[in-house]
C-alpha cells in the first residue's frame, strides 16, 4: 500500500480506552482500505514500562515511551491520542497541539468547563486536527437514527429522553480510586457519572436534536465513604453516583436524562428515544444493531413500532462488514470513528466531535452540576 | 330491550369451557348492545345438581338439568351449547339438531372422523345452525392478520407456521382421566395434544392459508404409564404428549405444526407465522393484543417487523371495548364467537367455523395421527 | 343467592368511567361469587334521558335519574360511584357522604387540593366507606410487583421511575373541552396530564415505594389555542401537554416521572422501574399480563431480567381466571377493585387508596404543577 | 514475541469467507495474546492474481499464489485454510493432508457423503491436525448455553427445534451461479439450504443435544428456473429453497429444523430451543449477545425466561473483550474459534468439530436430501 498516507500514531494510556483505540486503529486497514490515509502504530506511552512492553507486543506499536512529554515531543509522530484518565487530558492534549500534533482525546473533553475551555483555544490556535472519542455516534443504529432525522421524517420534534444505567458500584466494598477505579475518585475524573455515562448521552443528544438551552438536575451520592485505594483509607466518596436532569432544547423539544450506577440489573443500558410529530425512534446500547422506528404515516390499522436490524449493505458503515442479520460489536464504534478521523484528512473537513463541539457537552455537564448544587434551573451560555 | 330477539341457551357441561361460553353470554347484551338477537341463559345442564345449581346461580342460568337429553328436549331451548369432554359432542349434537335446536359445540368437533362426519349429516340434515368454539379465530390481532391476508398484502405464500407449547403434564405424578384431566385420557379425549392444541393451529392455518393437501407426522408419549383417577390403578397412557407435523397447503406454501405439553417455560405460548412474498405475519398467544408485521414494501433501511398494538378503533372488534393501548384478554375470543354466532342469525349467514368447516381440521387431525402411526405421508380428501 | 349482601349501587355518569365500572359491577358476581357483598345495580343518573336509559338497558340498571342530587338522595342507595369530569367530584362526593352513602370516585380525587381536602374531611366526618379508582393497583402484575417489595427481596430502594406516555393530541385541529374531550380543558379538568396521567404513576409509586418529599418539575403546552367544543372559539389551551418531574422519596431514593400527550407511537404506554439493592423491578401497561424482574442473587452466569407471564393461578387474582397463559385484560383491574371494595365491607377495613390515602397524590400533584410554575423544587407537606 | 510459536497460514480463497477467516487470524495475537501460538500470514491463493494481491494487501498475508497446488506444496506452510466453494473442499483438503499440513475448511465439509468421508479417511491417515468453521458454536451465548447443558441443569431433553430463515432470493429475477451465487447452484454447493444453512444447525444440535438417529424430511424448490450466471442461460434450479425435517435424538427428545430463504423479513434468523424436564433454554443469531434461560426450580410465582446479556467477564470468551454491557459480533466467532484452533495446538487436544464429527452433520444432511427424495423416513448409520 506505498501510495497510502501514513498517519503515524502515538497513544497514551494503556488501559480499557487504550484497548478499544488500538483495536481500532489495527482495524481500519483491513476494513477501510479504500482510505487515503491509513494508521501506523507508531508508539505507545505508559508509566510502567513493562506494561507499555507487553501492550506494544500486543497491538504492534513499533516503540514505547514511559514519559508523556517525550512521546509527544517525538517528531515521527502526527497524531497524539489520550486514553489516560480525565485530570491529564488537558495538559497533554495542550502540550501535543503546541507540539503541532493531531489531537484525538477520549471523552470526556476534560473534568471541568476550563480545562476544556484552554484545551479548545490550544489546538484552535495551533490549527491542528482534533476530535473526541464519543463513539457511540458512529454504532450504525445511531447514525441512522441521524439520518432519519436529518431527512426531516419526524417533523417537530416533542421529546427527547435518554438514560444510562449501570450497577456495577452498588457494593459498599468496592473501593474508590486508583488503578481501574479512578472513575470514582472526582479529582481524577472530574466528576461521576455525569462525565462518565451523562456525557455520552448529552453528545448524542445535541448531535441528534441540538443545543440544550436550561437545564434542572438532582444528583446523589448513595455510599457516602468508601476506602481509596491509593491511600487505603476509609475517605468520602466525592463523586456522584447518579444524575437525573430535565431540560429544554433550542428547539422547543424537552429533554429528559438519568445516568446511574445503582440501577440493579442494567449493564451498560444506555437508551434513547425521540419524538416528534410525524414519527419517533428508539435505540438501546443492549441490542446495539437494532433501531426501533414508529412512522405515522404507515396506514392507520398497520402502524406499529418497526424493529430495524441494521445490518445492511444499505445501512450506515455496514458495507464494510458481513451480510444481512449478522451484527457487530461495541468496539466496532471505535474503528467507525478511526476511519472517519482518517477520512476527514482526506476531505479536509474536521471529525465531528470536535473539541469545540465537544465544549458544548462540558458546558451541559458543569451546568447540570451546577444545577444540582444549587438546586436551580441553570441556564447554558452559547459558545 | 323489548324489540330484542331472544335466543334461549342450554348450556351443557360447567367446566372451564362452561365458564368461557357462559361469560361470553354475559357480555354480548353489555358490549354487542345493538344487536338483534341476544341470549337469554335458560338453562345449564351437568350431573352433579349441587354444582349445578351454584354454577347456574353464579351465572343467571333460570333454571337446571341433570339430564342433558331432557335438556335438549325442552321446549324453551332454541340453541344447545356443548361444554362436555370429547367423547360426548357426538352424541349430543346429533340428538341437538335432531330435536331441532342450533348447536355450538366446543373444539375439537369429535373425538374422530367417523363421530365428526354424523355431526356434520345431523347438522346438515336437521337444516339448524350450528358452529365450532375455535375462539382464537376472534382476538383482534389473528382477525387482522385475517384481514391483512385477505388484502392481499402478502402474494404468493411460501411458508406457515405455528405452535402450542404447553408444560404442564411434564411430572410424572400427574395422574390422567376422570375429573379435570379428562384431557389425558384418549377415550375421553380422542387424542392428546393432537385434537386439544393442533387442532387450533390448523383451525386458523386453513382459515388464513387455505387448504392442507397432506402431511408427515410425528408423535410421541414420553410419560407411558399414569395413575387413572377413575380407576386408581397405573394404566398405560393413551394419548400423543407431543406431535410435529409438516404439510403441503393447497396454495403450494408448506407447513409446520408442532404441539406439546413437555416445553419447559411454555404456558399456552400459541404462535402462527406466516410468510409471504411482500409481507410476513406473526402472532403469540402470550402477548394476545400485539400482531407483528414485516411489509418489505417499506423504504429500505427503514424496513422492519412493526409491532402492532392491535387495540385501536379500528382494529377487529376493539370499537367495542376501551381506548388505545389498553388491551383486552383471552376471555373476549369467546365473547367476539358468542356476538359473531347472534349476528350470523341476523344476516342468515352461517357462523364460521361450522361443523362441516371443522370437519376439514378433523380430516387433518386424523390423517396427522395416522401419519405419525403409519411413518408415512397421508393425503387428506377433499371434503 | 339470597344469604347474599346487596350493595346498592348508584351510579353518576355513563362516559368511558361510566362502563368501565358498570362492567366491573357485572363481574363481580360471576368472577367472586364466593364475597358476601355483592352488589345491585339500582340505578344510573346522567343529564340526557335518551342516554342514561340506553346505558341503563346495557348494563341492567333498575332506574335512571338525571339530577345526581335526586340520585344521592334516594333511600335505596348504598353507595355512589362517580364517574363524571373532575370539576364535579367535590361537590357530589361531599353531597353522598352528607346522605351516608359508600363513596367511590374515580381518579383524580379532585381538580386540586382544596377540593381534595374538604372531600376527605367530609367522608371522614361521616364515617363512610370511599376509594379512589386508581385502578392500575389490581392488574396482577402491578399487585405482584408490590408483594415482592414487601417481601423485602429488593432490598433498600435506589431508583424508581414512571412514565405514561401518549400521542392523541398532536393534531393541532383537535378541539379542547366539552364531551369526550374536558380531559383538554383545565376548568373541568384540573390540570392535564399531570391528573390525568401522572396521578395514575403517581399513587401507583407511592403504594410501592412510599412517600415522595419533594419534587422539581417542569411543564409544557405545545399547541396554545385550540378552538373549545363548547364556545366553538379557538382559546388558550390552559392545560399542560407535558410534564416531567424528578423527586426524592422518603425511603433515600431518586424519581422520575414524565408524562406527555406528545409522543408519537405510544398508545397508553404507562411503565415504571424500581431498581433496589437484590433486584429490579419493571412493568408495562402495554403488555400487562407480565412482570420483569431482575434477581441479583441468581446464579452469576446464569443472570438476567425473567419475563413472568403473571396468569398462573399463584399469582394475584389470577385463580379468579382462566388458567396459566391465558391472559386478562384493561378491564380487569376495575373488576378487581370492585371485588376488593366489596371485600373490605366483609373484613372491616378501608379500600385503599381511601380519599386520604389518595390525597397524597393529589399534594404531589399541585407541588409538581407549583414546582413547574416557580421554576423551583417544592416541598410536600405530610398530611 | 519471540518465544512464540508461529502457525504459517495459507489461506485459499478471498470471498466472504476469506475476509472472516483473515480477521480472525488478525485478531489472534491483539485478543489471545497469552496463547503460545500463533498465526503468520504466510499466503493467500486465488485464481485472480489482481485480486488475490488486493487482498494480501489488506488483510497482511506475506504472498500470493493463484495456484492451490503450489499453495499446498509449499515447505512454508503449517496450515491450509480452505475457504472456497463446496466443490473444491475434498480435492484440496484431501492434497493438504497428504502434504502433511493441518487443514481447516469452511463448512460443511463436503458436497455429499462420498466426499466427506474421502476427506475424514484423509486427515486421518495422515495424522494432521483438523476442523471444520461450525463458527456459531463459539459466539459466547452458544457457548453457554453448552455449560448449561453440561451441567445437567435441564434434566431430560424433551425438545429441540431450530432454524435458519433469510429471506434473499424470493425475486425470480436473482441469477444463480458463478460469482457470488454458487450457493444456488448444487452443482458447485451439493446442495441448498441443507448444506448451508440446517447444516449449522445441525452442527450445535448434535454438539448440544447428542446424536440423531432417524429423520423425516420436505425440501422445495420454489422457483424453479433462474438465469445461471455462467451460461447466461434459465436454466433448471437444482438446490433446495426450503427444507424441514423432525427427527429423534439418541437420548429420546424430538427435534425439529426448518430453513428456508423465502421467509419474508428474516435475514440469517438463525435460532434454537431446547426444553429439558427442569430448564430450557433459547437463542437467537439476530440478538447474538442473549441467551433466554427458563428455570423451573425458580421460585413458583417469579418464574420467568430469563434474558441473560452474555457480556460478563465470567461468561464464555468475554473476559477477552470489553466490560458488562458492551456486545460483540457475528466475526468474533471466527475469532474464536481460531484462538481455540491455536490453543489445540498447545494442549494436544482435537479441535472440535474435527472433519470426523462433521462427519456426522454431514451424513444427516444427506438423510435429510433423502428422506425428501423418497418421501419416507430415513436413518442415520452410525459411525
Amino acid at each position: 500500500m506505498s501510495e497510502k498516507k501514513e498517519v503515524r500514531i502515538g497513544l497514551i494510556g494503556c488501559g480499557f480506552m487504550g484497548r478499544t483505540h488500538s483495536n481500532a486503529y489495527n482495524r481500519v486497514p483491513n476494513f477501510f482500505p479504500e482510505q487515503e490515509y491509513q494508521p501506523v502504530l507508531k508508539a505507545v506511552c505508559a508509566r510502567s514500562e513493562d506494561k507499555v512492553r507487553a501492550f506494544a507486543d500486543q497491538w504492534g506499536y513499533e516503540s514505547v515511551e514511559t514519559d508523556w512529554k517525550k512521546l509527544v515531543s517525538r517528531d515521527d509522530i502526527d497524531a497524539v491520542d489520550i486514553c489516560t484518565p480525565n485530570d491529564t487530558h488537558a495538559e497533554i492534549a495542550i502540550a501535543a497541539a503546541q507540539a503541532g500534533k493531531m489531537v484525538l482525546t477520549e471523552k470526556p473533553l476534560a473534568r471541568n468547563i476550563e480545562e476544556a475551555k484552554q484545551m479548545v483555544d490550544a489546538v484552535e490556535k495551533a490549527g491542528v486536527k482534533n476530535t473526541v472519542w464519543y463513539n457511540y455516534r458512529r454504532l450504525p443504529a445511531v447514525t441512522l437514527a441521524k439520518q432519519i432525522i436529518d431527512s426531516g421524517k419526524l417533523g417537530k420534534i416533542f421529546h427527547y429522553r435518554a438514560n444510562f444505567l449501570q450497577d456495577w458500584t452498588i457494593s459498599a466494598d468496592l473501593p474508590q480510586g486508583g488503578e481501574g477505579l479512578w472513575r470514582l475518585d472526582a479529582a481524577a475524573a472530574g466528576s461521576g457519572v455525569t462525565g462518565d455515562l451523562l456525557a455520552h448521552c448529552i453528545d448524542t443528544a445535541i448531535w441528534l436534536n441540538g443545543s440544550i438551552t436550561d437545564v434542572s438536575a438532582m444528583t446523589e451520592t448513595f455510599i457516602k465513604e468508601r476506602v481509596h485505594q491509593l491511600t487505603g483509607k476509609m475517605q468520602k466518596v466525592t463523586i456522584d453516583d447518579a444524575c437525573i436532569f430535565h431540560c429544554h432544547f433550542k428547539n422547543g423539544s424537552l429533554g429528559l436524562f438519568e445516568s446511574t450506577r445503582y440501577a440493579r440489573g442494567h449493564k451498560a443500558l444506555y437508551t434513547f428515544e425521540i419524538n416528534g410529530e410525524h414519527a419517533s425512534i428508539r435505540w438501546d446500547l443492549h441490542d446495539l444493531n437494532r433501531l426501533e422506528y414508529f412512522d405515522h404515516s404507515d396506514e392507520s390499522k398497520l402502524r406499529g413500532w418497526r424493529s430495524i436490524h441494521v445490518t445492511d449493505g444499505d445501512h450506515p458503515y455496514m458495507d464494510k462488514w458481513w451480510v444481512p442479520g449478522l451484527g457487530i460489536g461495541y468496539e466496532h464504534s471505535f474503528i467507525h470513528q478511526a476511519a472517519d478521523f482518517f477520512k476527514s484528512l482526506e476531505t479536509g473537513t474536521p471529525c465531528s466531535p470536535t473539541f469545540k463541539e465537544a465544549f458544548e457537552t462540558q458546558q451541559i455537564c458543569e451546568a447540570v452540576l451546577k444545577s444540582a448544587a444549587t438546586k436551580s434551573w441553570c441556564e447554558i451560555e452559547s459558545v
